[in-house]
């Protein structure tokens, strides 16, 4: 038997998947649009996220959540911290490729002040994360030890970020190995990597 | 005798500063309350701006003009690209730092589509000049040759944008040379500086 959980967590999922579909689509959300979208009745959405801004904050807390269980969170094979940071670069281009959501949040998602909270909250989240990670690299001795791990992790994240930005915007896109080269490049630099600068890559 | 237009200019001037002390003080812009700060009638922001929208892109029009003004286009004295570029970082961190603007445009200004857009247009923009201004650095080796120059500007405006936006958020704020001298090494690493990275400072 279908629990009513379950139900209302496909249904719950379901306006997300519409109201992302619908921010591609048009660049906003609008509550009736989803609902339509959906196949939904249009007070739906209303029970479900409160309002339009619960339901934008939902479908930006969900691109940050699985942005950061694939990419920032993955556990990566490599013998050395820079062979990890590559793989984990690699995913993070290949994640941005991928996820259709990525050029409008990156190009400035529009909403109301408790949007744009949470996404500078997520955004902080990754730099604080991004943090931990820069400061074992610098334990291991791959990345500049005389640096501010939390300044440094901004400027890398938010580097990346802009490059991917300029590049999602683009029809067509520039082909995603020669951004891979540039994001990996610009990582490296930043982070003050010196001698291989490969991490074992082919 | 004081011109029509001259009236105009004033009271628009008014309007934009009273917005702005707004957007600082409550982190969003409510027009009636603009016009009681201007100590204006209530529909004069509206003949003025037309709509909250158009008001708030004047706002982020006038933030990125002074910002481009003082800091991108500016006159920068040094023998060399490098030492010009120093010198034109140390500005930028400056202008941040002093414009009690900063923290809410790079915070995620709350607007429309309008604004949304309005805002990636100037970071664009930004990032065009910088990418111009790195490809003379190529051109006189100071900057990585192997690079496209625009993606290379997207990579270090944003990074030194993150860095800012989170120090800026900060209280107290860290004091502005430590931030400086992280701005500048995540500079000129990322761009690839070898040799002498002073730049000629003291």
């Amino acid at each position: 038997m279908e629990r009513v959980s379950d139900r209302a967590d496909a249904s719950r999922r379901r306006l997300l998947q519409a109201a992302a579909d619908e921010l591609i689509a048009t660049g906003d959300v609008e509550v009736a649009a989803v609902a339509r979208r959906a196949g939904m009745s249009a007070g739906l959405p209303y029970r479900y996220f409160g309002t339009r801004s619960g339901l934008m904050s939902a479908l930006l807390e969900d691109f940050y959540e699985r942005l950061i269980a694939d990419t920032v969170l993955g556990h990566y094979e490599g013998a050395t911290w820079l062979e990890r940071w590559r793989a984990q670069v690699a995913t993070w281009v290949e994640h941005m490729y991928a996820d259709p959501l990525a050029p409008v949040v990156l190009g400035r998602m529009v909403g109301d002040a408790r949007v744009a909270a949470l996404e500078a909250q997520c955004f902080k989240r990754v730099i604080d994360l991004g943090a931990k990670h820069f400061a074992a690299g610098q334990a291991e001795g791959h990345v500049a030890g005389d640096r501010d791990p939390e300044l440094l992790a901004a400027a890398v994240v938010g580097g990346m970020r802009a490059i991917l930005a300029i590049v999602l915007d683009q029809d067509p896109r520039p082909d995603q190995q020669a951004v891979m080269r540039e994001v990996w490049l610009f990582t490296v630099s930043a982070l003050g990597v010196t001698g291989d600068r490969d991490g074992g890559a082919p």
